[in-house]
């Protein structure tokens, strides 16, 4: 029986340990960029694994730990994050938050315990696989700029040949992986513009500069970056969330704020979408005699899974779940800085059911009542290890 | 020598009872529909000058009074208002306001005492003049819906030929008056556009509808009453003041609130900018799938002078006081509500001029320095009484 | 009896010489920079009346006549055109187009004939005014740049105080003239906006550049100037006539062309329109991505009378026709060269009521069944007959 | 060696036949709804095929075959067009079109060859498959609406568990398949909207309703189709193609006219833009006091492949040609009837890279040079052949 095959009943026998260290981290959670008992309870447990390799504080708090088979081969990574939200645990559980306002209302803790879990099965394996396996611990996803710029500028994925990550979805059911080639997580951008015309009497609009009559041509104008500048195949949303302008209804606004958001996938059509917006709005106010200033914050990128590798881990899934539980994933428009990892390096990024309504993980992401059905962390280990083991097996040397 | 050719001389005569008149309202000013001591007083005049007939409390505060002429004749009405403003007076003179907060700042002080001067000088020559001349004190003006409204549903431009009132003007210099005949002060309507879509993730508009795309196209489709739906010959403004809509970047906004104003000075115009507001709005929010509930509020009528009297009224004036100081007055957007006796009767209503740099008269009307060249009054007298004259003698049966 | 009061006997001595004229004019009509037979006549009739001076080919082929009176004064000059149209005549009357396709179908010869027949009385009562009287005879006034703008260029209104001219109106009633001061008349300016964008497949916009929803834009936008940039109390129209791009359903349009008319009255709306027309559609254009080409055709300008030339004419008419007959005009939209004139001197422009349905005269100008009621040119002539002397007298030395 | 692994032997075999058919059928094609002697050549080679059942005239002229396997299974269907289109052929080759203005110029010649080679070899296999595979040959693909919808509607796949179908293309080179799951080829529809406004005078837009404005503002409202209507997750284009409307610029238009194409994967977004766009266009004409007459004219539905026949495809496909040669397709915007297959049962259509700038296959489809590289022609049978037999197999009862 091969490791891959192993690898449910092994990760079974650590499972207790699994919950164990999960419901520690759920109840000491630790804000991002904030994170110090965790990497540090992280390292430890590596450390007693006898790793190979353990790197602490890299890119600020990130740890990272190094496995190595028998043989030499290929280096694939899998990564885990950390970090908690500030949310004031609701959940009335054994091993609900003991910190305040803080809570792990994501699921991060047990990215971690699960990833911890597989670490310790495969420490006991090194004999059965060839090349390397590096266990990436993540602090700050939570907030932009996150973890994942910083750990990748400090080399925690130099020299790897495929990195791997999972989250766990409550808004899904245990019990199924979710793999899809492609964009799975969009990039997350945020714009101001600000149109400052000329303010004057209500009556008397050939002395002004109407702001909200150039404000409003710039959200018509808005919808083309849609309708005509991306293609019918590429997904981009623009969307206007806040139009503000005028205090009074008898006086010509001298400026007014439009705030929105852009979402995309493809870092090509973020680029056209932030070119279009910006010519828009500085064009329409130009054209108009007012002027618009345009503040464009790029947050994380589209997480965009490689062809091949999403392939290769949907092999390993559907050999260890089966057909019916290993599905496609529609894209989500919320962002996760994976895309940084996959800047540079080949890789996919899964998701993995853990909702249950029995056990009352109903709730979805960032909710004061969030939890998890801790069965998805077995599931989780399996396929993230399944997948690892199955790509160093395919990139022997 | 005529009556019309000896006003200015008993006008002078009256000055320092005028001046004096205007500097007890001043120092005592009331304000609109709370006005008790100044109608009192004017009634007390009139008696004092022995007028034919006085009314007090019509259309609840405004007083009218009436001279008769040696021999029948037509009937002609001069208004003159005497509401004070919600304004601290700021001004250091010997007149200054004692009421704490309240202040005539548009000069209706003086309109009355004016008013009252000329009154004095026509009592005591009822013998040159035919017809009979209405005399009529008007409160609040300054408060939508105003005095005009209830003192002509009270009866009080009944069995009148014509009516002529003037404005004192600290914008414009002392000297001149200014008469032309139409639209001479605008129709001020306010509108309220709640525009209601559906609120949702600023990543998922299909499952939307947004408010604030729809409140933008509304914006634009109203810029075309003015340049498609009035005639280039007829003025219209519809200017949207205010436009707020959404809390949050990336959520779309479940509603917007457009407010503006509109001014015209045809009623046939007035009727299709409202019509055609709310058409647009309602019929764009609903071709969006949105829905938009739309108040239009219509404030004072515009102020059209009839071609006739403003043609008298121009002849008496430049009697008076030659071509060079005899002018015409451009329309001003703002309201009136003289509006209410032209929709009874004919009449004219003009721009006496009040501003003079060294007398301190030069702050705009309802500013907390505003005054006015007390000399105006001498002058809007003689051009009221001029013009009534003027036109009794034509009107002579 | 003043020379004023005689006119009104001394023209009608002169009415069957007027109509002959008249009717010799119309039988054979020349068009616009093709008068030869026209101003020939003209001038021969000048030197019967022994005028003190006359120059013909003036400009090209205008003639102008002077006469001057026994004493030295001013100078005012009355203007008429000569001009036909390419139409063809299509009444059934005696002294109907005896060239085919070619027709006064605007009234010009009429126009000629009345100020012939003052000529031929003033003529004779030299003795009887002070300063000249200046006979300006037009060519071209119907094909813009018209004789006009030759004709002063020429020096035909060098030294002239001011100009006074008429146009007879069909759809006016016989009896009445019409006077008012201010614009008159508009200027009429052409537009063509060529949008150039990039076509391509219906299917793939993002490869395009979408010149129809540029069009769309620049239409949208366009509405503002109306709206937004000139004043409620001007008047402007900014009409797209045609609006043209695309061959095929599924094709991305390269480019597409609009084109349309600006009216306005006032030189500063008409410089504002122009100014804001092509910035909107260069700049809406260059927004998108796109290009604009912006072509603005100034045809003539608008013609605005002096208020006090308006005045002191609308006191002739009232001596000349009492009170009922003289009435205030609206201004038109059509255009009229007379504009050139006033652009050097002060004058106005009149209209003369020529419409009598029992006489057939009901139709518009321009029109091929066109004709006029011959009554009328008695009292344009009168008219300005009656201007000219009153203007003289006015402006004695 | 089973059946699936000798397929390429035994289509080699057939090549030169293969290859005669289909320049017998290029150098005689037939246009869609007029297929005589091409529906005739195939049921005669059925016939000595000994077919165990063969239909002609299905659905006008189409041909369905069957062969029954020796046991009882499922029922696979496999697909092939025989129209061709009027195309002058313009290429220099033997088997040029004989037909003047007709030509196979997209190839449906070598479809039906393919699948006839690809029949003769299954003929002599009977024993060596379960079920049952049907042989569907089809008119009228190139001419909305086609044969497909008739053939369906005759009952071609009355029983069938899923069908599959190939498109070679010249413009992907031979040698490679192309097969991914879902939408695959557009849905295709056209539209005509028509506005009546009220025409008139260019400078009296308040006497007309101007209907350039009313479709400027439709074209601009469209764009909130793609912008706001449909998820940015799925495709869809709404493309104004052509706007006309006006003939002089100085008149405002009566009517304007727009034609476009729409075109969406999602039979549900393809109601929600029909939906969207008749809204828009007739809510924004009634908003704007005109109307809109909007027809929508639906072609092909969609050709959307089913996860599961897709994916059954591939696998197939990968062992025929390995994985270097099957690669995923981006979905075309052009259209094909064969979506009236997949309406009715599972299945899927490939592409087939029939390019290769050697053999001069280099020109797009419907061009009067198209060619294949006939080496797609054994590539096409083999995909077919071995993805029925996978299928057949994997649904054995």
């Amino acid at each position: 029986m091969s490791l891959q095959e192993q690898l449910k009943d092994r990760l079974k026998e650590m499972e207790p340990q699994i919950i164990s260290w999960r419901r520690h981290l759920h109840q000491y959670p630790e804000l991002s960029f904030h994170e110090e008992k965790t990497p540090q309870m992280i390292a430890e447990i590596l450390e007693g694994l006898n790793f190979d390799e353990i790197r602490t504080g890299v890119g600020g708090r990130g740890v990272v730990g190094v496995l190595r088979g028998s043989r030499p081969g290929a280096v694939v990574a899998l990564r885990a994050d950390f970090d908690a939200l500030p949310i004031q645990d609701q959940k009335e559980v054994t091993y609900k938050s003991k910190v305040p306002g803080v809570m792990h209302a994501c699921g991060h803790d047990a990215h971690t315990s699960q990833l911890l879990g597989l670490a310790s099965v495969l420490a006991n394996h090194r004999d059965q696989f060839a090349g390397e396996i590096r266990f990436i611990f993540q602090h700050a996803e939570e907030e932009s700029p996150g973890g994942a710029i910083q750990m990748t500028q400090d080399g925690a994925v130099d020299g790897v040949d495929a990195i791997f990550g999972v989250h766990l979805w409550s808004m899904l059911p245990v019990g199924n992986v979710y793999i899809s080639p492609g964009p799975i997580m969009a990039s997350i951008d945020d714009f101001v513009i600000e149109v400052k015309g000329r303010g004057g009497h209500g009556a008397i609009p050939d002395e002004t500069i109407d702001s909200i009559v150039v404000g409003s041509q710039i959200v018509g104008a808005l919808q083309t970056i849609a309708s005509r500048n991306v293609s019918p195949m590429n997904s981009v949303v623009v969307t206007v969330g806040t139009f503000h302008g005028g205090d009074n209804n008898n006086v010509i606004a001298d400026s007014c704020r439009l705030t929105g958001t852009v979402r995309t996938f493809l870092p090509e059509v973020r680029d056209r979408a932030e070119e279009r917006l910006t010519e828009i709005a500085k064009g329409t106010a130009a054209m108009m005699g007012a002027s618009a200033e345009v503040r464009y914050i790029r947050d994380y990128p589209a997480v965009i899974n490689s062809e091949k590798e999403a392939e290769l881990a949907r092999e390993a899934a559907l050999a260890a779940f089966g057909e019916e539980r290993v599905l496609p994933m529609k894209p989500l428009m919320g962002g996760e800085d994976f895309s940084y990892y996959l800047g540079k390096v080949p890789g996919a990024f899964f998701f993995v059911g853990a909702g249950n309504l029995e056990k009352l993980a109903e709730y979805p992401h960032h909710h004061p009542r969030f939890d998890i059905d801790e069965d998805a962390m077995l599931i989780a280990g399996e396929l993230l290890g399944r997948t690892a083991l199955h790509f160093l097996e395919k990139h022997q040397s």
